[in-house]
């Protein structure tokens, strides 16, 4: 069975288009959006919070469409019971990223939800494979939020080749359109997972101005480092940096983080400040390099939609691509 | 005419695969093989060097197919007069990359070739095509030796939506087989440009050392920065850094760029030695990120002719993907 079919059939749904579990961002009613859509919504279990967390899957136990939940796996490791909160709400798959999945993926299984585990080199697909993993997600330094710095084209290919005939890997970094969707399965992905371009949409819950400034924000106007996790006294185990828009903040700081690391208290109590009072010259937007290719904050079906008509309509040819490789 | 048609036809070539104008390896031998392939080979005229150009371009006026000379611009800008020497070879396009194109674009083109502008941002573009580019290459951070920070993906989606309609686009950094190429095209590109994988054929003029380092390299085994550049006293100017294996040099100094600085002259001689030595634990191979792809060094025309051959392989098999869209 070919990685593109068997993708769609694991999870149940129409279009091989997943959202990524952004922390806060993919709440409930975005990943209810996505999942009804055709397309397959990851609620972001993020760091563990667990009154969110039995809010946001107590109203995900009313979808009818399959859905999953996605957690740091780092961070899961610290609250383990979480895991069974999760799985009471009998998602169809869970998501595991950032760290090792193997303490977690016999329960996962043993409740009959699929493994999905993304990785971000050949040593964490391995791990993840021997875990179980069903679906690998191949995540490129282009994603918003936490990563790693291998490029998507170099990450995706490598993982495609390593998991032949194991699992299906879906591409995850600096897509956010049909294109991006086709070009993915012309190196052997079997979909796409999007955070930012869903970040833009009606259901995400996040702040409008952060919606409106990954509008505006053109190509090449994110940055990847540890600023952002230092300002908020976070700071990731190597090798995982965050991407996110450039603002103040971020030129402030480039270049100069051990001295942000000696003034590290200052720093974040204006950083925490900045947050709470939705000021994003200073709070990071997080966001990844696909933000020049969003310009409209549409509803989360529309962008499914969008996105599998134009890869559609790519895919079938109408670029006739295949005759300019004889010219 | 769509983007990609008129790739091949401005070039006069049946395949739209470029051979990268790398400094010394991309002499006259390796440019004509990719040209005889049906591929357009593009001598690299690096920094140059009179004699070398002189000798290598009498060499490229026995080839029959169509091909091009490439330039560092900045460096060009030092010594105009190669120019003349480029054109007198007749060569049906010259590629400049890093810097300015204007004060050549006019002798160019008054000499009946095209001009090929090589660009890693949309300003870069908007200047190339104001200087009458006919050609653009969107190159990516995963491209091996010198280039600027954004990725393949993006850079490739945001130069094909600028200048659509303008000029076409061909992606490099990163590709080294068909499934590049195929995806490239989907994002909308008319072809790629190829630097590593023809390092490591037949024809290239580079150590046999190298080749065969590149060959063992596995994905992830490059890095991007100035350490070769500091260690050859050659540095660029900004944007620019350049991409090569990790080695031990490149170990030993990374992330200790200014007490490499400080003790320039010791190391710089050091490097200098182990380049004529053909060390390669400390002389740089320069390479891209596609290293990962490559196993074998076989001829210029069998590259091309695999790559061409896998890419309409997977592009006639687009249909089948589209399937998988609905699932």
């Amino acid at each position: 069975m070919p990685n593109d079919a068997s993708l769609t059939a694991l999870l149940g749904i129409r279009h091989p288009i997943l959202l990524a579990p952004m922390d806060v961002v993919s709440a409930a009613r975005l990943t209810e959006a996505v999942s009804n859509a055709g397309g397959f919504g990851i609620l972001g279990g993020g760091y563990g919070e667990r009154a969110w967390l039995e809010r946001e899957t107590a109203r995900l136990t009313e979808v009818s469409a399959p859905f999953g939940i996605g957690f740091i796996t780092w961070s899961l490791a610290k609250q383990p019971e979480l895991l069974d909160v999760a799985l009471d709400a009998q998602p169809r798959a869970v998501m595991l990223s950032f760290g090792d999945p193997r303490p977690f993926a016999r329960r996962i299984k043993a409740a009959g939800a699929r493994l999905i585990c993304q990785v971000q080199s050949e040593d964490m697909a391995e791990q993840a494979l021997e875990a179980g993993a069903d679906i690998l997600i191949a995540q490129g330094s282009e994603a918003g939020g936490h990563g790693a710095s291998r490029t998507t084209i170099d990450i995706v290919t490598s993982i495609v080749d390593l998991a032949a005939g194991r699992a299906p890997v879906v591409a995850a970094g600096g897509i956010a359109d049909g294109r991006g969707l086709a070009a993915m399965m012309m190196l052997g992905a079997a979909g796409v997972l999007l955070g930012t371009r869903f970040y833009a949409s009606q259901e995400a819950d996040g702040a409008e101005e952060a919606k409106r400034r990954i509008c505006a924000a053109r190509s090449g106007g994110t940055t990847r480092g540890i600023i952002f996790d230092m300002s908020r006294n976070n700071v990731w185990p190597a090798p995982f940096t965050g991407r996110c828009l450039i603002n103040d903040h971020a030129r402030r700081w480039s270049g100069r983080e051990l001295e942000l690391l000696q003034n590290v208290n200052t720093v974040a109590a204006e950083y925490a400040a900045a947050k709470a009072a939705g000021n994003f010259d200073i709070a990071a937007v997080i966001a990844g390099e696909a933000v020049g290719l969003i310009h409209d904050i549409p509803s989360a079906a529309e962008i499914v939609d969008r996105i599998a008509t134009e890869a559609e309509q790519i895919l079938l040819g109408r670029r006739n691509s295949s005759g300019a490789l004889r010219g």
